[in-house]
């Protein structure tokens, strides 16, 4: 077996024929699809993370085309080598879908399974070691880690260690766990229990600004998809599974408001000349108070109540309230006794940034001709983001404003006393599916029975936002957010990492996932 | 005689020599005075011009020692010419003072003369010519003006020309104005009706900081003096002299609030962490109105009211407001229908400067940890820094902070809900002097007759600052603030300039000062 292994090292025998010699007794039984899964980790783990680590040390920036291609082949030819059928789908000016069918004869469910396979920007200057050069760690170097060689062939893994590498949880991870279970799966011959779709996109951490016309273009392709399952983010915080029916929307704008043409001495004019500075932020002071109320009419009217299952979940959701208000250093939250889980369910209105004149090293004596706030909205179910702007707008004029959507000249500075450049808008709606669909609660069990128990966090909706109401609106389908990742994975930032355990976690949560029983 | 001017140009001849052989007629009558300096401008007006640019033409920032120094002593030495017994008072790490004493025997009255010889720090780069190579115009550049050759003697000089240099207005104007009409006196015998004092400061632009130091030093030759003119700044917008009984004082903070230690991520947060740009922009709108009143409480308690004379006065002010307004594209001032001079007589609270996260091309989707806003606040007469800061500070207290002087520690942070650093401080004190006092009416009056008319603009209070509490206060002696230069001679700015009309009337009413009746 030792030269067997040698030889795939070396490249002189595909994988999955090996396996195919290693493990020949085909098995039916769905229920024996996470016995399978689970054997096979064991057994080749070494191989397992020398595999991922070779996804994990193709670059794959959104912008960097010929590493996206490579990525995407690599991916490509990966899912085909397992029986998957699997093909590049394409649209002038964007990055490829990796798109793989594997089709269960008699199966009567669908499952969309969608990843990204593009990560985040990466500046090696900030990184310990170069982000695509995949580094084995003993543990996370916060907690001391030290580098180790990937194991040989049979040595026992620590499911503690962590890989690092761009993209190790954000998102490659749901690659690098789906793969072995096909693999185990194809060479076992277990047959999953629905059809599978893969749907992995390329530039979903550049904005996925094509993925509306891929869903349009490709409609063919995914028109009988019963659920769509996202596999992205990091698990709790707590390191428990997660699993979550929702993502918040969003939309934002900036408001500018203006005084003198010019800045003025504030000695000569202080006093007299109307103060942008002031002026905003008696105007932001309008729209939300200390406690965290938003005051703009309306502003809460259109939230789509959440039903018994969701409030239940939002009930048993861990409370790390007090555990993050200290480690924020914070004394009190808005909205409290409400928790942070349950403000998520709330449309919010957030000042990202403030400027006008300077301050610090750059104040100077002068009334500035204008102050800017930029206002972000996040959007639950039931707001409509351009509703939701119409909103802010109607409260702004109601507090004497005249909005314009350029500099005002000077006619019609003269004319209105207030004056507002509202700019900016778009964004996009909630997405929220129902807690007590059949199909969903189906993939929630499968969790559990990955997770070896009920402990996992049912979120009715998460805070950040995704397009995902192209699946739910536009696609009128379910979703699930099915994350894997170590929540403490650093993705987006230097050092990005993946534990092992939450590999493994991922192996077993798919294995169970493609033979949950029905379809 | 053109041969003399031939041998004065080429340095042979002292000007002060030439000019006695002249005029070689003494005359002695003080209301000749202004007859003298007249007609001496009238017939030395491009040797005037011509010295005034030598004076121009060597460098003046402050920071600029040997530059500085040159100044003073080119200053000094053309005092002493003119019968000005004078020297540099000098500190350890201060710019030197120019000193001059012109005792009348018999007069009951000493005049202090407040110039500064330093100029803003000017970078050639933005100056259509060097800013220390003057250059003289037909007219303002914006007028369409063209530079033009210094006149030769007896060439006819337009009062509408301007001399664009750096300090061409601020400050060496009154420099240039006072020259001549010492040699004008010294030539013709006339003998100043008031002791005179020369007192030129050389780093007011850098902030006057060894001002108290010199006036405390020196006590001893300043103490005699009844009243402090000080000849600084542009003459009204009008254009007509304007005569100041005071100005403002300042003083400001920089309040910065807090929320969570780190930028938080505005959908996995929003709704649940304070918002700091929010907190500061509802702090802020407790503090003042869109219509400009400050709602602090006591802010304008300790106001010191004006006299009925100050009322008349204010009373008496061109109303430009309407005309500003319009240049400045305002359609409403703050405290509206009070004019822009009524509200220099109050104090101010403005907001000069705002930051929080990004705006424009910088904002990000995130919660930022701090929300800072720079304050600036004017002070009139009767209000103290001290105190006026403290109100602030009670203010903020009074909704709900803690205030802190460094960023706080987590144990701060866990133990206050809010927190507000106040910062910066200091300042100084307002200063006015009575309009009804004797010797300041005689002032105006020697201002009138400059003028040709009671054309002259009185006014209470200027809404700018200047340390002048040193003489009203720490000395306790009146002050009268004097323009002479053009209100549009660009001063700190590139391009500065002075148009020689307003050097011709700095002569006159140098001329009429010096020999106002009584004393």
């Amino acid at each position: 077996m030792h030269g067997i292994v040698q030889m795939i090292n070396k490249g002189f025998l595909p994988a999955t024929l090996v396996i195919s010699l290693l493990t020949c007794l085909p098995v039916a039984a769905q229920e024996t699809g996470g016995e399978v899964a689970r054997s096979f980790r064991e057994t080749n783990g070494a191989r397992i993370l020398r595999e991922y680590s070779e996804l994990l040390s193709i670059p794959n920036v959104a912008s960097d085309s010929a590493g996206i291609w490579a990525n995407a082949e690599f991916i490509r030819a990966r899912l085909a080598e397992r029986g998957v059928e699997s093909r590049l789908l394409t649209l002038p000016g964007a990055n490829p879908i990796v798109f793989g069918e594997l089709r269960v004869p008699g199966a009567t469910r669908t499952l969309g399974l969608y990843v990204h396979y593009d990560g985040q920007p990466a500046d090696p200057a900030n990184w310990t070691h170069d982000p695509w050069t995949p580094v084995l760690y003993t543990r996370s170097m916060e907690a001391g880690g030290e580098p180790r060689p990937f194991p040989e062939d049979g040595e026992a893994i620590d499911p503690e260690w962590r890989i690092y590498a761009r993209a190790a949880g954000d998102d490659k991870a749901p690659i690098g766990a789906m793969l072995p279970v096909l693999e185990s799966f194809h060479a076992a011959g277990v047959t999953p229990t629905s059809n599978l779709i893969f749907f992995f996109e390329g530039e979903e951490e550049a904005g996925s600004t094509n993925l509306d016309r891929y869903l349009e273009s490709y409609s063919g392709l995914i028109d009988d998809i019963d659920v769509w399952l996202l596999f992205d983010g990091p698990v709790h915080q707590s390191g428990r599974p997660l699993l979550s029916f929702g993502v918040r929307g969003v939309t934002g704008m900036e408001v500018t408001v203006y005084g003198p043409t010019r800045g003025l001495h504030s000695g000569h004019y202080g006093n007299w000349a109307p103060v942008p500075g002031q002026m905003l932020a008696n105007l932001l002071a309008t729209m939300k108070d200390d406690d965290g109320n938003v005051l703009i009419e309306g502003f809460y009217d259109t939230v789509e109540p959440l039903g018994e299952l969701e409030r239940e979940a939002l009930a048993r959701l861990p409370n790390y309230d007090a555990e993050l208000k200290r480690e924020l250093g914070l004394a009190r939250t808005e909205g409290e006794p409400q928790t942070l889980p349950e403000r998520l369910q709330l449309p919010s209105l957030t000042v990202r940034g403030l400027s006008s004149g300077g301050t610090g090293q750059y104040a100077r004596n002068v009334i500035p001709p204008t102050a800017t706030a930029a206002l972000g909205v996040r959007l639950v179910k039931g707001n409509d983001p351009t509703h939701m702007r119409e909103l802010v707008e109607a409260h702004i004029r109601k507090q004497g404003y005249h909005i314009v959507r350029e500099d005002p000249d000077m006619e019609t500075r003269l004319a209105h006393p207030k004056i507002a450049k509202v700019t900016g808008g778009d964004g996009y709606p909630a997405a929220r599916s129902a807690m007590d669909l059949p199909i969903l609660q189906e993939v929630v069990a499968a969790a559990r029975r990955a997770a070896g128990n009920d402990d996992v966090v049912l979120s009715p909706g998460s805070g950040g936002s995704l397009p995902l109401y192209l699946f739910t609106d536009f696609l009128d389908k379910p979703i699930l957010m099915v994350p894997i990742a170590n929540h403490d994975d650093l993705q987006h930032a230097p050092d990005e990492n993946l534990r092992i355990w939450n590999l493994w976690y991922g192996i077993d949560f798919y294995a169970q996932l493609f033979t949950m029983p029905g379809g």
